[in-house]
């Protein structure tokens, strides 16, 4: 049976990653891996987690192996609305949660809601790779802003939506990662964050800030939200409890205009009905037990060690006329080598010097950036991070001729 | 701020259930419901699962509580070809399977990688309002073809087809859910299921088999796979552990020709990743000691008792003219009431006599069926479901006049 004429339309809507077929090859193979987004394990609260998971199951089995509601199991929402309060997220009285199943399904809501084919949305250039393949699936135009070590840069942000308004055009949302940016690294200032906001008040545009990092940032950083910032309700609030406790249970969340989130809801209702009820019952135990907060200042501890391993490696080894930005938090570092360098190409030879990583052209809205590369330090180990660096400081140098 | 611009499309797309909402309000007061479509808690193996999802995260947690390929946990997957090998379902050796966050993203992955906006599809009317749901964000015509006792009229659906096939429209896929039909209750006979897999052949089109019921038949009964019978890989099989272990894990999956599969796979990438870990370990686990098994024998042995007495205090108590079908699984029965009765009006009176149902018309394709109810009998004691049963009876008649 040939079955391609079924799915013509839908390889085109859902492209192969040539990038990710080669990371599963490689996967069999034993090289250092910065291509990854993993957290390290050894944050995982296994001891905590295991107890956590089997008390639940004894106690609210009933409940916790159950259906339960779309929007999220309502003692872990409210758990959940709790912990955003004590760590400085404003909750307005118009606002509502979400539970998702992790930050992807987040995205892919705001995509299946809030985007109509020919819509006009704005992000951050570069940006969340998967966050444009969620968007793209409903096939809108999107704008990358450029970014530098202060985050977005909202003059240019500004520049173009002047443009676009003497077009006719208005711009659904801006999507933004305002703190530790994956990939670029950068956190966006609080001037920036302010100019943001009045201009999505001026020309009438949602917010998406997505921040699945501020919760253990490694430095002093003003991680104010936008959200928090926000006296418009215009800021939608996306974040996750991957990197804070186990990306396993796939808990994620929006908070944002209840109006919104009812749609959110109904998106949701046919997407995978709920998100897991044992991992909301687990999450919220892990909250009130204080084990989210004590797996965030372990992230904090161990993955503050493995960026500075990786900074100073990138400054020791890394040709001149690179660029890098050093992350307040997350798991990231972009690398702009010089113009000469085309990662993509250069990947395979990489990898044959035994280290693999993402090329960055395809974390940007138009392709460019073929000379940058986003490198994970929080899963791979010190040494992995030293010698794979400088393993990639020699790649560079060679292709380069020096 | 005014969102309403904001989600149009989406309110559209997306609706508001009328019933959903009414099942909201009535979930707070104290009525019996056959409305919904939850397991019974007393079938959840608690105690397996508490040691085994313990187990499972101390020893295994590095993994069971990270990220994990989109296709699903290679080691449950293996697993889960093996068990359903075991049960008689026939894998043919151009087959993949993915692992799902529940049957309902089986639905929204197969809505949103086969179905084009205008295609032609086919249910059963009436059919699962939930793969309505999804199948409808796609925006395709859905022609509903009507179920007796034996399941899908298939010679109605030739006629269709033929009918179509004159007018130049080629069907996408046909759907159906062959064993213990929900709502209908119909289970459908073999020589309607060799007739389907015929057609399929001669007018060239897919099967959507969704199967979440066999696993755990009341009665003697045929429940050969359409899978099994099929010898042109036109399947593609979608089942769940919702109803055999945990609804609240969320672990489905589709099996189905590779190239299908694949793009199962890139569609679920965007989605959510992937599904829960810790879910899928979890699984794994309790298929490999044998608690699916034991939980699929409890839930025979305790819903078949509810099925009998639900059954039998609808003979005993139901007017005249009135008709069902005994179910040999599953968790419903669907009563077409004589056609003066309007079920959607009938509501707020057995509410209010302390009984809650789902009117039938929403899951017909095309709205008819106003005159049907769907009861749900796995949830509901079995006092509640013989007191409950005898008043619907006492509201019916009365509305009747008699």
């Amino acid at each position: 049976m040939d079955y391609s004429k079924f799915i013509a339309r839908a390889s085109e809507v859902f492209k192969a990653s040539e990038i990710r077929e080669l990371l599963k090859v490689v996967e069999a193979r034993k090289v250092i891996s910065f291509a990854g987004g993993y957290p390290d394990p050894q944050v995982f609260p296994r001891e905590s987690l295991a107890r956590i998971a089997s008390d639940v199951i004894l106690n609210y089995g009933d409940k916790a192996l159950q259906y339960s509601p779309t929007k999220g199991v309502t003692v872990f929402r409210q758990t959940l609305l709790k912990y955003l309060k004590d760590n400085n997220v404003r909750i307005s009285s118009n606002d509502d949660v979400i539970v998702t199943t992790g930050s992807q399904q987040s995205l892919d809501i705001v995509s299946r809601t809030l985007v109509d084919p020919g819509d006009y949305i704005i992000t951050e250039n570069p940006t969340y790779l998967a966050a444009l393949t969620a968007f793209r699936t409903a096939r809108p135009n999107i704008i990358g802003i450029p970014i530098d070590e202060r985050g977005m840069k909202t003059d240019v942000l500004e520049e173009k939506l002047r443009n676009l308004k003497s077009s006719g055009i208005r711009v659904k949302f801006v999507y933004t990662i305002p703190v530790a940016h994956n990939p670029a690294g950068a956190t966006m200032s609080s001037e920036r964050k302010k100019h943001l906001l009045e201009l999505a008040s001026r020309y009438d545009f949602i917010v998406i800030e997505d921040d699945p990092y501020s919760f253990f940032v490694y430095d002093e950083a003003d991680v104010t939200r936008l959200k928090t910032l926000d006296s418009e309700d215009r800021v939608v609030y996306i974040s996750t409890m991957s990197k804070t406790l186990s990306p396993g249970l796939r808990v994620g969340w929006i908070l944002g205009p209840q109006q919104l989130v009812d749609v959110f809801e109904r998106a949701k209702q046919s997407m995978d009905l709920h998100t897991p009820t044992l991992s909301q019952y687990i999450a919220k135990e892990a909250i009130e037990k204080g084990v989210v907060s004590e797996t965030a200042e372990k992230a904090r501890r161990i993955y503050r060690v493995k960026r500075d391993v990786m900074f100073n490696t990138l400054s020791e080894s890394m040709v001149e006329k690179s660029w890098w930005v050093k992350p307040v938090g997350g798991l990231f570092l972009m690398v702009w080598l010089p113009p000469e360098i085309d990662t993509k190409e250069m990947l395979p030879t990489a990898i044959n010097e035994g280290v693999v990583y993402v090329p960055g052209a395809s974390f940007f809205v138009d392709e460019s950036g073929r000379n940058t590369m986003r490198l994970n330090f929080s899963y791979p180990s010190i040494e992995e991070i030293r010698s794979g660096i400088e393993i990639l400081g020699k790649v560079v140098r060679r292709k380069l001729g020096r």
